[in-house]
């Protein structure tokens, strides 16, 4: 019994019979223990996609240029955000969040959103990343809302993981992170960064977190 | 000039040169005064779909029958984080929230997510319903993250809303509340109340929030 | 439908057949919709009891006077707990909260505690109330726990609610009460202030919320 | 000097002249130094009553089930609470929540509520158990008080803890644990999980917490 | 006793014998009751200044332009931190805050801040505008730490308020609003909007909140 | 690339290019990786100077003793906020505090504020002592506010911060401290401690963090 509960997540994914970690043996919800695991570097990064019309995408550059905050507003709420996943996801561990970087990529009618997220402590940042994410695309939502009601956010997902037990993982197929690293990107623009994703929160251990390895 | 600081993010929806309200002439942001609004009822019905593996389906079904919670987490998540939507959107307005119902339909390998949200308040609630459905989501993600790290939250988007100075609106095509209002809901599962969606939060205006994109 | 899902839980009081306001007909969470209730004054007050040694007692004294701030902890962990109490409580509304006043009277081996919210809202503040009063009693183990594991708060209970439709009600033993309103009360200590608690958020409707007419 | 301000709230209940630690020489209110603490694994489990009558507990049974949530917010509220309890508590250090697990036992006329939480750091975690209690009693009253508001939330103390300087403690006498652990448990409800409380957060050192060892 | 509690800290200001109307006859801290008070709007704006050295000022220029989120990240700070208020200030009433705007002014060797609130409700936003420029202030601080540890927030002051039984009031000497206003400018930078401050805000009864530092 | 990201702020203060470490190359707002950086003790300490009227201070004495208040709601508003600080500096990293005291030195016409905050963590807490400084700030207005409008909070900086790869700091002129360490103090009031600030939160390695401005 005790062996199973302080079993983390990351071992279901390697064999074990599957089941849900959060809830116990009978279906109650609960905060998995995490406090044997190691303290290691730990990083996520996730995307989205936020989809509006050309002529949004116009009033977000025109006030994005020269001196505009609009596309500060996404970015910094989807650091503030990642800040508070535990208060958001009831069953998230509190993590000692050591890094976050929000790059914002505006494209011919839709903003691609990427978060990386990294720490030092004993889980992992996925749900830190994620969290990132949608707070930067409720962030623009609320923004463009008066001009586009339609707007939506979608394919809110994991691009890749590193550190503790279960090691690094990236989504699988291509179309996958098409959004996040296009091959060409669109025309930059102010606060775009996504060429440095992999080296915002730097990289100690050499993996590149978003970078596919193949043909991706 | 002072007039035009005032207005609301619905005129600009209503003809005025579009630009976005949430920034001033200088580009700088700010929370939209919105003081002289009248305090009336306001509702507002976002949606989004949780896609996994039918093997999560699986464990989300078995843990959700007959005394599990995991359905439950994701719900809860739903309302308390629509309680914190100003706390996430940096230039949202604190709403006095009435009403919130999360409502969850399993599929054959996705959740369906709608959330409605009721206020008698001087804004609107939009940005508290899609918040909720985003909570929702991750709460979703967080629990099967073990099991299914590239299981995504996808088409996020508002429903309709209700009240206040702009009337009532209705997201297009029928395609658009496909997933939230199934003419053959698949398979019913605990806690799936999707029927109820008009009357969550009752309708006292007659108005049902989310039902007709025809001519209304 | 629509009209059972706008009933208040006042309603409930009073004779329709009994179910929980806070779960649907299908058994899923919601936050019931108040839209619709009236914004009058509501009041209520709540009661506890923070049972320890005489030897902690006498270091609250101690500390408590002439310019200690132990108790003064406690009130203001009262106080400020009320105004998160729909962060803590999943179900339960945002209410603006209008007056707190949080009251400590130190006796032989226990600290009564009594907390008194108002506000003129759509919906009562009982829950306020009692998170304050927990609140209260979790800061003062938080104080003495180093000199006493063993002390307990018990007899968190609702002591008076006045306002809104279903009017006025007071918990009906003498039992009841006589902690927070004892006839002869014991000892004051600084900060004590129990012969106030009438007066301590005003009256304007000369129902003084906390005395019970008759013979209750 | 320095050396008494560094000492930790442990020391004084090993027999160092007792006074509060949280208030400094002068009785001003500060939050304890635990900075030269080790990180240890440290447990801690509390326990609370909630009563009420018959009929709400057979609603609380009929909407907990097959598929009711009732029981579940509460549930959720108690861990969720959990990791805000250095917000609640002004003295109260914030921790590295690494485990909660909160368990309901449905009685007759009463709902017993149990919260064990643990963590490898450098403070222990008693406020976070108990503070989940209370979360967990003030959900339940939320969801009752239309139909019982002379509910009250009783007992709330410390059970157990363990790890850190001063070690294993439980509280003493059988009357202490008599709601959290009965000898003969009532009739059980969904959700309830009594009898796994040792194992809710693991025993990896194999101190079982809340075991007493001896003729308590 | 019951008409003295009731009455508002205006009333103070008036002419009642001078005493803290956040704490009770007998020194114990509350909430001071406005429930009776009338929902009427009501601005503030409050003034700061942040002093650090040329080579700074050069840096957040830099970064300012043409697409940097220095100041964005000032700004925003104080946006959110507002909506915040009554977390952090103990006795303050939560309050539904419906409009903030904040400016920054770059200045030769500080960057002058000023933020103004707006509400219709029933109780003044001074605490808000406050709090925003010192979250302003702190962000700045934040963001130039590694480069001038010895900068300071200074000056923080209300220079205005409008609406409330109070009326209007002004900081009465030139000098209290030379930071937030001053005659000539010293070169604008982006996102500064000083000089329509008065309209940030709007300003329907006519009253400009932080114009004339005439005999007012 | 990498390597300048992962560069902490201390660097940057010790000779390499200044720009602003919270802005990316693309003047993009980041949360810095501190990940790397070592668990190491810190300590900050943070002043600033409420100013009023010798009639409020005259209040604040007379609501201070022997059993008022006032100046606990300040000290504890300062104490919680420092738990807050991530919430409420965008950029600013969470962190473990292990130690806060705040002290208030009532003169004749202002009150010294001090907050001394310490950790045992990756980064340092320079900004919760800050932050602790402008909420005791805030706390003292919002009590004072009806009877002096025109009180002000000023010179609110860095005293003193060690530990972490910078080392100790010190602000360099005398009259930076002479506020928070008058050489002689005047008439001490209820809760004043100023004399202690040194062991307020001990100082375990011998390096006492504010006194000596000298050859530092």
């Amino acid at each position: 019994m005790t062996t199973v509960e302080s079993v983390s997540a990351d071992d279901h994914a390697q064999g074990s019979p599957a089941r849900l970690t959060h809830v116990d043996d009978h279906g109650a919800a609960r905060m998995v223990d995490v406090s044997a695991k190691d303290v290691t570097t730990r990083t996520a990064t996730a995307a989205g996609r936020f989809e509006t019309t050309p002529e949004v995408i116009a009033l977000l550059r025109r006030d994005g240029l020269p001196k505009g905050d609009a596309l500060a507003v996404a970015r910094i709420a989807g650091i503030a955000a990642a800040k508070r996943t535990s208060d958001l996801v009831p069953l998230c561990h509190p993590v000692a969040l050591h890094a976050v970087s929000v790059e914002l990529e505006v494209g011919a009618d839709a903003v691609d959103i990427a978060a990386t997220t990294r720490t030092a402590d004993r889980t992992g940042v996925e749900m830190e990343a994620l969290t990132s994410v949608v707070a930067a695309g409720l962030a623009l939502y609320d923004m463009v809302k008066a001009v586009d009601r339609g707007a939506r956010l979608t394919d809110v997902r994991l691009v890749a993981k590193a550190g503790g037990r279960s090691g690094a993982w990236h989504a699988g197929g291509t179309g996958d992170t098409a959004g996040a690293t296009p091959a060409s990107p669109p025309q930059r623009t102010p606060g775009s960064t996504s060429a440095a994703v992999g080296s915002a929160v730097g990289s100690p251990d050499g993996a590149a977190p978003r970078t596919s390895p193949g043909p991706s």
